[in-house]
């Protein structure tokens, strides 16, 4: 069996800007999330980063990605519009989707969701316990009741998303709010999988749980099924039951009037 | 109680380029629609179409629209960006939204569902039976086991959405497809139900059980509860729960860097 | 219009036996429930308690009520099959329910969800602070960001339910857990509310958010369109098309063998 | 990896009591779904029928069962109360449950599912045609636009169901109705999938893309993540956060009084 093709992106600001990110990340979370996924069996995994050439993810590396992780920040308007919609067909044709912390206002999530993606917020150092909500889930295969990072910045209701077809965790906060922190979605053939956790001031995607859990949504995202249909006209002589056409008609000879 | 302000959107080109439409439709299909939710107590109506100052929608009617229709075919890139970044914040903040017929490929429903909202499609004036999956839904208050159009065009599966929260009709087509033809879903505060029949070429519009649907869709899709949440950052000091800040940070005084 | 019809029932057990929820319910926490709701305009409230006749809902109560609210904890056993039948073919042709707290727990409430609806719990007097996650939804009119109870008992995930169809609160706990405690589903053609506020120690009915959210509650959980229908056999000679019966058959004369 | 371990359980009486179903399953429909999944690598595959020893599925069998398929039709009533609560807590522990056909209407889909399961039927030998309608999901893995079988039972919307948390087939009958034939759940830790096809009139099982179809939801079934939770009392000293106990109590010493 061919080896599932990860590809991790990240904006790579903080980690370059910011002495308290760097020495956490001194290489870019993007790397620490590149070793703990390598330790899988079955991955081949790449990273990206913003300021490289086609912002990290030319066509030939996004076709040949099964699942991405994204993690944004401080740029999101830096990224193409044109790169967005790559991305989102590639979604829709199959290709699994791991959003990432502040990935909930990054273009590619907004476009995916249609809705504000908004939540509420505070970096304060908190303490953040993450409550699987759904054991028999396989993204939360491995993980205990719960997940306590000591340190950590609050994400807090209402929460700008469509309803989640899958709701996997949620966070409780030392500060006193609630969380909808792990959450499912399909679009098209694809399947997107957002995780709150990641705020780059503590050593997160460091935790072993963590690590589990975004190797458990990289598995479970992989591409099912086939690629969604792309619209299609069907002429009366191809129809499966043996109609005749009949009556008045606005379409033009050919087609030409897309629906 | 104040009466529910609806407006009908209506591209309104084929009713004035071609004569079969124009036959059925003299004054435009928005003008069928309206007279039929007007006879509806409760409901002020107003129809706008594309060719009128701001493409028939100006700030100041967007904001006083508590349900807005939206019917377009052959125009659909004529609609401004910024009109439909609009649309979306007013169903965001609580405004209903019906989107009829071929409307399933105007760029407010795509955005709004982040997919591709494809579809197969066959104009042979066949005969389409929209079956009632969901009885009990105010939708289909008054309808009967199905409601029968002996000419339509025909809508087929694949549809690319992502799954409605709610699926009321099930269409069966002569020609031998199905199709999930009334759907519901919300978006932040609004309310979204797809209906599909209305193609212009068939007096669609004006069947009693069709103008039955969409008044039971309008009066399901009235603004609920409050405005959804803005993003919202929460002070250290503000916090529910007594906490204190402590460890490293990204963001600069004043909160400047939004999520 | 024709009045609501809401019925509260009550097992009515702690009130009588337990001097301290005594003095915060002296007639039975049902009857303040059915104060908070008279105050409303468009509904007929009665009580009912396990220990009368018929268990407190004969048919002809189970008939003529719209909107049926349960709260029991100690005798959830105690109530009778036949009655539990009784109120799920109500609530599948179109009666709305509203379960409260330990009610999660009810025979009703299982039959209804087919799972466990298990959960962990604790009882310390701890703060409760339930966040309003879906505040575009009509179960949420009126309430601010969260409700906070100074005193509750602490539910906890996991939540043995189906995911809801909507979420509308999910409450933290001073203790370090959270619970999602305000979930809707469709069940045939009725509305079914879970909200999990309600230990009978404390006076949370008497709050007056808790009761707002209950009156939201029975209006949002109305009959809506029309009774789910029974099963149905379609002679070949009814069938919409028409079609002509071939092939091999496994049914007697007369369809008696049902489906 | 260990095999998966599939039963699958047939009532088989049918193929016993009726010629016409003999000679298209001689040995029991059961034997022709074990010999096409038997093709499969990595499954595991036993029949039970109804008449066999603690109806063909003893606890050793339950146990030891990791994706259950459930075809039943004249005798649903014969199964055994007992075996319909065990079956139901396997599936909730996180065994997968496939039911087909005739089983929409046995008690375990029923007690899983909380609603009537009812339908419309007609038994005429009509084509059916099964359209995916949701190309991704990998129980439509290998299926191109539709299935067609010539001869079929019709089942008929309103399906007296829950909302499918994933719709992947609708089928048209030619007789003009339509029905939502492929549907999946999750209930506790365990996947369901209804499957509407196999009227045992006809060779419907014979058929391998309906045969693709059964062993892709075998393979999508089976067990994911962990057991779900049992009720759990939590003592105040094992609270997450630090927390004293405080106020009126009902419940004695021990918790024995439970949720």
């Amino acid at each position: 069996m061919q080896n599932l093709r990860v590809t991790i992106w990240n904006e790579f600001v903080h980690e370059r800007s910011n002495p308290a990110v760097a020495r956490i990340y001194p290489h870019g979370l993007h790397a620490t999330l590149a070793n703990a996924l390598s330790a899988q069996p079955g991955l081949s995994v790449r990273a990206a980063t913003l300021h490289e050439p086609n912002q990290g993810l030319p066509p030939s590396v996004l076709e040949s990605t099964d699942v991405l992780l994204w993690w944004g920040h401080a740029a999101h308007d830096a990224v193409s519009d044109e790169l967005v919609a790559g991305i989102q067909q590639r979604v829709l044709a199959g290709m699994g989707l791991i959003v990432l912390h502040s990935g909930h206002f990054s273009k590619i999530f907004k476009r995916l969701m249609g809705t504000s993606c908004a939540l509420r917020w505070r970096e304060a150092g908190e303490r953040e316990r993450i409550w699987v909500v759904n054991p028999g889930h396989p993204i939360a295969a491995g993980i205990g009741d719960f997940i306590e990072l000591e340190q950590s910045e609050m994400y807090g209701e209402p929460f700008g998303i469509p309803t989640p077809e899958e709701l996997i965790f949620v966070s409780w906060f030392q500060g006193g709010e609630v969380f909808r922190g792990g959450c499912c979605w399909t679009r098209g053939s694809g399947r997107i999988f957002y995780f709150s956790p990641g705020h780059e001031a503590y050593p997160i995607y460091h935790h072993p749980a963590i690590q589990r859990v975004i190797a458990n949504a990289v598995d479970w995202a992989r591409p099912q099924g086939r690629v969604a249909e792309v619209p299609l006209h069907v002429p009366v002589e191809q129809a499966p039951e043996k109609i005749t056409a009949r009556g008045p008609s606005v379409h033009v000879e050919g087609g030409q009037l897309a629906h």
